[in-house]
C-alpha cells in the first residue's frame, strides 16, 4: 500500500498533525451543530439566524476539507468519523429539541468564541514547526472571529 | 416558545418523524463516512474515486437537509447532533488511516447497499401516513442505488 | 377550433381537473396575497419577512403554471382570471392597508395552513385518478409545509 | 405603528396615488390575462404566442412591483388584492375556454391599446405633482406600446 | 467480471426492468424521429416547429438516461444499440424526405399520444414492484403529456 | 491641455453644475456613513440592517459615478476629495462607536429624507436647464425614496 | 396587410415620427463610422481607441433598434437602407484609407458633438408632442455625451 | 504613419483584398437589410421571422469584423462606410415601409441566396493566393446556406 | 409544398449529399455504441471511461446536426431513422450485456478507427465537390483522430 | 447595548486596533483619490489611466472592509466618517479641476509608495500582537505594490 | 506499453509531424516571450501592451495545445521540454531586463511576422500529406497575422 | 527609460529576487514538464492523469506570474526565458516520447518533492527580509505539497 511522506518529520510533524486533527474535529462538528441550531430554530429573528446558520455551515465545511487535506498532505491520517468527533469535540452541545433565537445567539457566540481561542492557540503551536500550516489557521481564525462579531453583534 | 405544527399528528406523525430521524442519522454519517474515505484514500485508482466520494457527500448533504426540514415542518425536531449520529448511526465504520482504493469501493458498496435497504423500508412504512415524505424517500433511494451501481461497477 | 385531449376521460378526468382548478385558485391568489403583504409590511422586522414574502410569490407563480399547464395537458380549460380567483378563493384576505410583522406572520401561517390542508385533500381525491397529477400535489405540498414551517416559526 | 411618509402631501399626493392604484390594477389583471391566454390559446401559432404571452407577463409583475413601491414610497398603501383587482379592473375579460390564436392576438391587441391610453393619461396626470412617478409610467408606456405594436403585427 | 445486483429481485425485477427496456426503446426513437422531423421539416411554420423539435430531443435523451441507468442500478443490462431499437420501436416511423410542418405537427401528436399511453402502463405495472422506478415512470409521463398537448394545440 | 466642453454654457451650465456637484456630495458622504453604520452596528436586528447597508452603499456609489461623469460631460470638474465632501457634506453625522440597530434605522431613514428633498430641489432646478441631467436626479430619487420608505418601515 | 397603428396622431405624430428618424440615420451611420474607424486605425494608442470605439458601435447599434421600434411603435415605418443612410447622413465621412490615432479621436470628437447638438433639438421638438420619445432622445443624449467627454479627454 | 503590412503581395494580395472588400459590402448590407425587415414586417408570421432576422443580423455583423480584420492584416484598408456600401451594394433593397412576411421571406431567400453565391466565387478565387482567406469565405458560405434553407423552408 | 435548393447540383451535388449520409449514418450510432458502453460498462477503470463515453456521445451528435443540416442546406433530405441507421450502419456493435473496461476501450478504438478512415475518404471524395462540406468533415476527423487516440492511449 | 469582544485585550488590542483605524483612513481615501483623478483626468492616455483607476477604487473598496471589520471583531469600533478621513489622511491631495494623464500617474505612484510603507510599517507592528490583523496587512501590501509597480511602469 | 497509431504513415506522416513539431517550439517560445515583455515592460503604453501581451499569451497556450495533441493524435510523441524549446527555437529572443514599449511592439511584430511566415510554408508543406492539420495551420496563421497587424498599427 | 523602485533594498532586495527568480524558473519549467506527460502519456489511468497533469499546469501558470510579477513590484527584472529555464532548472527532465501512467506518476511526485523542498527553503529565507514575498511562497508551498500528495496516492 502506498504510503504518504510530506515536508515535515519528527517533533515539527507530531506538532503539526495534532493540531490539525484538534482542528478538523472543532471544524465537523461546528458544521454538525450549526445546521442542528439551523434546523431547531424558532423566535422572531428566525429567517436572519436560520440563513446566517447556512453560511456558518459552509464556512466549516470548506475549512475541513483544507485541514484535512493538508494533514494528509504531511503524510498523516486524518479522522473526521462520527465516533472520532463524538467523543473528542469540545463544542458547547445544544440541547435536543426546539432553541429560541436568542439562545441559538448566545450558545453560537460562545462556541465561536471556544473555536477562536484554540485556533489561536494552534497559530502558536505550529509558528516553529510549519508555517504553511500556521497560515491556514490564521486564515480559518480571521473567518471565525467574524462569525464570532456577527453573532455577537445581534444578541 | 414558538411550537411548529404540520399537516400529521398522533401515530401518522410518529411513523414518519421515525422515518425521517433515522434517514437523518443515515446521511449525516454517510457525508462523514465519504468524507474520510475521500481524505484517507491510496491506490491507482486514487483520482476517480476520490472526485466520486465528493459526489457522494454533496449528495447526502444535499438530502440531509431535505430530510431534516421535512421533519421540522411535520412539528418534530431532528436530532443532527455528532454524539447522536454516533451512537445511533447503522453504518459500517472505516478503520482509521490508509484504506486503499479496493476497500474503498467494496466498503461504500457495502454502505450504500445498507442505506438503500432501509430507505425501500421507510417508503413502505411512509406510504400510508405521508405521501410527501414518501416521496423524499423515493427521490433518495433513486440517487443511493445509482451510487451503489456506480462503486459497484467499479470493483 | 383544435381541441385538447389527454390521457384521462370520464369520472378520473372530472375529478383531476377539480381538484387542478382549485389548486390553480389557491396558487393565484397566494401569489397575490404575498404580493399584497409584501407591500403594506411595516415592522421592525420588515426585511426579512419582505424578502421571504418574495420567495414566497415564486414560489406561488412556479407552481401555478405546473398546476395551469398539466389541466391543459388533460383537455380542460384551466380558468385564472381575476374574476374566477376573486370569488372562488378560499384565502383569508388581509385588511386594506399597512400591516404589522406579527400580524403578517400570523396571517400568512393560517394561510398556508389551509393551503396545505386542502393539498393533501388533493392528493388523495387523485391517488386513483391519475398519480401524475397527485405527484404534482405532493410536490407543491412539499413547499407549502417548509414555508409554512418558516413562518411558524418565527411567530 | 410605524406610518410611511414620501416626499409628496396633499392634492398633489392625491393625485399621483391615484394614478399608481389604478396602474397597478391595470398591470396585476394584465399579468392574469396574459397568463390565461398562454394557457388557453390553441391555434397554428401556438408556440409563437405562446412564448410572446410569458415575456408580457414577466413584463407587467416586473412593473407592478416598481408601481406598487412607488406607492408605499409616498406614503400610501397599495391594494392589490384578487377582489380589488377583480372589481376596479378595465381590462377585457377573455371568455372562459380555448381561445384561437387569431382571437387572442385581436384581444391582447385592444387590451393594451387600452393601457397604453390610461398610461399616457397618468403621464400627464402626475406631470406636475410628481415627475419620478410620471418617468414611471413613461417608461411602463413604452414597454406597452412596444408589445402592442408587437401583437398587433401578427393579426 | 463484476456483476451488478440491486434491490429488487425475482418478478419484481423482471416486471420492472422489461418496463424499462420498453421505455427505453421509446425515448431513443423519440429522439431520433424528432430529429429526422426537426431536420426535414418545411412549411410556413417551419422555425416555430423545428425549435421545439429540439427540445422534444433535448427532453428525450435526458429521460433515456435516468430509464437506462435506474435499468442498470436495478442490476439488468439495458439495450439501447440501433439494431434493437429499430426492431422493437412501436413509434410511428415518417416516411422519407421532406415533411410540411401540418404533417409533423399531426405524426408527432400522434406519436406522444402512443408513447403517454405506454408510460401510463408502464406506472400502473411498477407501482407494486418498484415505486421508485414508477416514479420515473410518472415524471416522464408529466413531460411527455405538456409536449402532447403543445403539439396539438397548434393542429 | 485638453478642455473638455459639453452642450450647455453659461447659466444653464452653472446651475446644472452646481447641483450636480451637490448631489455628489450627498452620494459619497452616504456610501461613508451607510459604510460606518454597517461596521459599528449592534442589536438584534443586525443582519438585516447590516446587509441592507451595503446595498445603500453600492447604490450610492453607482450614482456617485453617474453623476461626476455627467458634470465631467458638461465641461465641468466634479469635486469628491475627502476634504470636499468633509466641509460641504449636509448630512447628519453619525456618533463615533457603537450604534443600535433602532437608532441606526431612525439616523438612516433621516438622512435619506434629507437627501430626497434636496434631489427634488435640483430636479426642480435642472428642469429648464437640462432635461438629460434632470432625468439623472429623477432616477436617484426614485432610488432614495425606496430605500427611504424600506428603513421607514422597520422603525 | 396590417397597418400598425399607435399612441399618437396627426402633427404630434408626424413631428416626433421624423425626429426618431433623423436619430435612426445618425446612429445607423455612427456605427458605421465607428466601425470604419475601428479597421483603419494606426497609431501607438491603437489598442485603446480601437476597444472604444467598438464600445461606440455597440452603444449605436442598441440605440438605433430602439429608436427604430418606437418608430414602428407610432405607426411609422422607420427606413435604415443603406441608400437612406448614405444620402441623408449628417456625419462628417472619414477619408479611405489609414487613419491615425489623433485624427480619430479628433474627428469622432466633432462627429458626436454633431449628434449630440442633433439629440437636444430632438429633446426639444418632441417635449409636447411625447414624452415618452422624448425619454429616449434623453437617454441617448447621455450616452452620447459622455462618449463625447471620453473620446474629447484623450486629444 | 504606420504602414501595415502582411503575409501576401502583388496579384495575390490584390485578387484576396478584392474579394474580401467585395464581401464586407455584402455583409454589412446583409445586416442593414436584416434591421429594415426586421423593423417593417407584419404579418401572422411575426414573431418567428422577427427573431430570425436578428439572428441573421448578429451573424452578418460578427462575419463582417472578421472579413474587415483579414483584409487590414493583409495590408488593405477596407472601406465599410455607408456611401460605399450604398453605391457598390448588390443586395436586392426592399421597398420602403412595411413588408409582409411571406414577401420577407422570399426576399431574404433570394438575398442569401446571391450572397451565397458571391461567396463561392470567392472560395473559388482566392483558393490559390490565400488558403486562411478562403477558409474565411467557407465558414460564411456555411452560416449563409444555412440561413439560406430555413428561410427557404418556411416559404 | 416548399422545395429546398442549394448550391450545388448533379454530380456534384450526389457525390456530396452521398458522403454527408453516410457520415450521418457513421455519428448517429456512434451516439448509440457510446451510449450503450456508458451504461453497461463494469470494471475498475469504470468512472473514466463512463465519463470519456458521455463526452464521445455529445461530440456525435452535435456533429450529426452539422452534418444533416448541410445535407438539408444542399437540398437533399437526410434520413436519420433508427431502421436506416440500424441497417446501414458500418460500426461494429458491441454484444448484448455487460462489457469490461478493456473491451470497451478496444472496441471504441477499433470504431473510431474505422469512422476516422471513412471521414479520410469523405474529405478526398468532396474536395472537387464542395470545399465546403469537405470542410465540415476536416472539422469531424479532426475530433475523431483525437478521441481515437485518448481511447488508444488507455488500452 | 450589546458589547463587542474579541481574541486580544490590553496593549496588544491598543496596538493592533490604531494599526487597523490608519489602515482604514488610507484606504477610504485611496478609493476617494482614485475616483477624483478617475473623473477629471484628462490627455492622450486617458482610456487606460481612467480604467486602471477603477480597478484600483475597487480594490481599496474591498481591502478597506476587510479592515473595518478586523477591527469590529477585535471589539473595537471603526471610524470612516467623511470628517475623519478628511483631518487623518496621509495622502497627498490632488489639487482642484483638470489633470494631465503624466500628473496622475505620477501622483498616484507617489501615494501608492507612501500607503505601501505605512502598510509595511504595521506589518512589522502587528507581528507579535496578531498574526491574523498581520496577513491582512501583507495581502494588501503585495496589492498595493502591484498597483504601485504598474502606475509607475508607465510613467 | 500502448503504441498510439493514427491515420498517416510513410513520409506523409513524416512531412506532417515534423512541422506540427516545429509549430509546437514556435508557440510555446511565444508564449514564454509574450510573458517576459508582459513582466519587462515600461513606458507610456504600458497597460494597453501588458493586456495584450497576456491575450497573446492565452492564444499561443490554447494553440500550442492542439498542435501537441494533433501530433499525438498522428502517433507521434511531440518534444514541448524546456530544453528543446531553448535549443530549436526559431524566435529572435528579448535581452535580459526592461524594455521600453517602442521595443515590445517592434520586437513582437517582428516575431509574430516570423512566426506567420512559417506557419504558411507549413500550410503549404501539409496541404497534400494531410488537409486535417492544414487546416490547424490556416486557424493558427490567422490570429497570428491579426495579433501581427495590431502590435503593427500600434508602432 | 523608466525605473521601478520597490520597498525593498540592499541584502534584503537580493535575497527575496534571488528567491523570486528561482521559484519562476521552477514553476515555468513544471508547467512545460506537466504538459510533456499531459501529451505522451500511455497506460490504463490515461484519463485521470491527463486531467490532473492539466490542473497542475494551470496551478503552475498562475503562479509564475504571481512570483514574476512580485519580481517586478520589488523593481527586478524576472527572467522567463526559455534558455533561461532550460540551463537554470533543477526539475528532473523526462525522456523524450511516450511515458506509461506509473512512470509519470512517479516522476511527477518526485519532481513535485524537489519543487517543494524548494519553496521551503525559500519560505525561510525570506522571512525576515520580505514577509510580502515569503506569504506567497507559503501558499505556493501548500499547493504544491497538495498535488504532491494526490500523485503520491496513485502511485
Amino acid at each position: 500500500m502506498a504510503t504518504i511522506t510530506g515536508p515535515l518529520s519528527g517533533d515539527a510533524k507530531n506538532t503539526v498533525v495534532e493540531a490539525l486533527q484538534g482542528a478538523l474535529v472543532d471544524l465537523i462538528d461546528l458544521s454538525l451543530v450549526a445546521k442542528q441550531a439551523h434546523w431547531n430554530l424558532v423566535g422572531s429573528h428566525f429567517r436572519a439566524i436560520h440563513l446566517q446558520l447556512d453560511e456558518l455551515t459552509d464556512l466549516a465545511r470548506a475549512h475541513m476539507d483544507t485541514v484535512a487535506e493538508r494533514c494528509v498532505a504531511l503524510g498523516s491520517s486524518p479522522d473526521g468519523r462520527s465516533a472520532t468527533v463524538a467523543k473528542s469535540t469540545r463544542l458547547q452541545q445544544p440541547e435536543h429539541g426546539w432553541i429560541e433565537d436568542g439562545k441559538v445567539v448566545a450558545t453560537v457566540t460562545d462556541i465561536l468564541a471556544g473555536v477562536s481561542k484554540r485556533m489561536y492557540e494552534r497559530i502558536r503551536a505550529t509558528e516553529e514547526a510549519d508555517p504553511v500550516t500556521q497560515d491556514l489557521f490564521i486564515t480559518i481564525a480571521q473567518d471565525i472571529d467574524k462569525q464570532h462579531w456577527m453573532f455577537q453583534a445581534q444578541r
